[in-house]
């Protein structure tokens, strides 16, 4: 199956406990396309400007992402600069500076306009919904959101949900969005707006997937994060989370509930191995075997054994 | 296997968004004894005051716990006054009255000290050491800990570890004991300096148990804990997933590497039970069938396929 992304293109400058990187290649769409490229085929919506570097279309390109839908307009690219310090769950934004991203209006391509798998990436609600219009119904419709469009976008945001089949969203950002301390009880309001499906990334406590009731028993899979001795720059984590686990659902081709709990491994995997270096750099030398080898890794660190229960009555 | 636990017995008075209970049954080694006599033989050593309700003492006799060890003193028994607000991972302590708990001295009554399992609840690292010394060398020996000995009485703390084969500590706590951010790195510190194996409980987001590498591969197992709709009362959480944890283990007879997992699987069970009512009040009702239920939940929140695998490159 195919993979349509929309979402944003950037240089971002990061400083982490373990190093720090100026104007290095970024952006929701980036992340995600570069991951899902490891698992299926994916094409990307997005702008960059005039000094966007030759180098990262070229990279992009040599991991197979269709760039037919890469815009380049006058002016300068999205740029944004962050600090992770110790707690490497939370970015703090020292600058962002939309520059061409401002301006964006994704137009999707006459060729992808009919995507089996669409990903609505971290851009305003409006132009998440602009592009679900100029596409024919895509199997499945995934969307990310954040804070900033929870509190300021909302009614826009809510239109938005009513179209989308699977959102991911951070725990904090679930339970702003419910108004719900309980992250049981957000992800059923949120179910309510609209997506049947909820994904909640926990940072470095792995991830929830809760799909209807009654499509599977109980309807939650939780899948930790792989406890790592070091994280050199979480950021990308979310969007290569995205990534790997569309990526997952398009190449198996089905969406079933095992299909989407395996998919919640795989995003892990990608995200697990996102955050090993600054920027995209893991992937520049991420080789198949490596994927495989990490999911096993995620299988022996969740194993065990239903058998030895025993109780003494 | 039998199993020897020390520790406190109290009066709590909490309230939490669910509502509030004025001296009710608590204390750690309430809330250990209660969760692994549904799956083990169980002793304890604590003090209570001469106003200890008898019914208490009838609920742990009723459950099988031995009471050889409660000693009654003079005075006033241990009173705890906290709150929790809408992040119930954390409690805000109102009042400690020590009462008796002041002038604990433990003493194990001498049919008691050859346990084959030792748990040392969180009280002070000297009394923790004064119950090893009037022990025979147990199979394993366990402790729990908190931030107020990790900064007050590190050097007496210390002392106690390198005698200790497994520690419960929760995730903030571990970092301080080690001075180390990645959890990973410091679980690597603790176990220079002394357990080799390492619970961390993070509380809703389950635990990780750290063995030695050279035991098991990779030596780390990561549990979720349950996502539940309404947590009535958290306080024992700790205690009851140490409970259910060294029941599992004294009901199996062995501490192999899929035995501690299975362990924290069933620590996860029985801490799940224990916030959903107050105080003990779920264990009061508690049938063997429905720890059983719980813990296939727990598989199901787990399970995932790992033949889907498949990569596109």
């Amino acid at each position: 199956m195919s993979i349509l992304c929309v979402g944003s293109v950037a240089l971002d400058s990061v400083r982490t406990p373990s190093g720090e990187r100026e104007e290095a290649l970024g952006g929701s769409a980036t992340f995600f396309s570069t991951a899902a490229s490891f698992l299926a085929k994916v094409d990307l919506v997005a702008v960059v400007g005039e000094d966007f570097p030759e180098e990262h279309v070229r990279f992009l390109g040599s991991r197979g992402v269709g760039l037919s839908g890469l815009e380049r307009r006058p002016g300068r690219t999205f740029r944004w600069r962050g600090r992770y310090d110790w707690d490497l769950n939370e970015a703090k934004t020292l600058a962002t500076e939309l520059n061409v991203f401002e301006s964006f209006h994704p137009k999707v391509p006459e060729p992808l306009r009919r995507p089996e798998i669409l990903f609505l990436g971290n851009i305003e609600p409006e132009l998440q919904a602009a592009v679900l219009e100029q596409v024919d119904r895509p199997k499945l419709v995934a969307a990310d959101t954040m804070n900033f469009w929870i509190t300021g976008r909302r009614e826009a945001l809510l239109r938005t949900l009513a179209k989308v089949d699977l959102l991911f969203v951070n725990d904090s950002e679930a339970r702003q969005l419910a108004g719900e301390s309980s992250i049981v009880k957000a992800v059923q309001a949120i179910q309510r707006m609209g997506p049947r499906i909820v994904c909640v990334k926990r940072g470095e406590y792995g991830a929830l997937l809760f799909q209807p009731p009654a499509e599977e028993e109980d309807g939650v899979f939780a899948i930790p994060a792989l406890p790592m001795e070091e994280v050199r720059d979480p950021t990308g984590a979310g969007d290569s989370f995205a990534g790997g686990f569309l990526g997952a659902l398009a190449a198996g081709g089905r969406q079933g509930p095992a299909e989407l709990r395996h998919a919640a491994v795989m995003g892990s995997v990608l995200a697990s191995l996102a955050v090993e270096d600054f920027s995209l750099d893991r992937f520049r030398t991420l080789q198949p075997q490596e994927i495989e080898a990490r999911r096993r890794r995620f299988e022996r660190l969740t194993w065990f054994e239903p058998k030895l229960s025993r109780l003494a009555g």
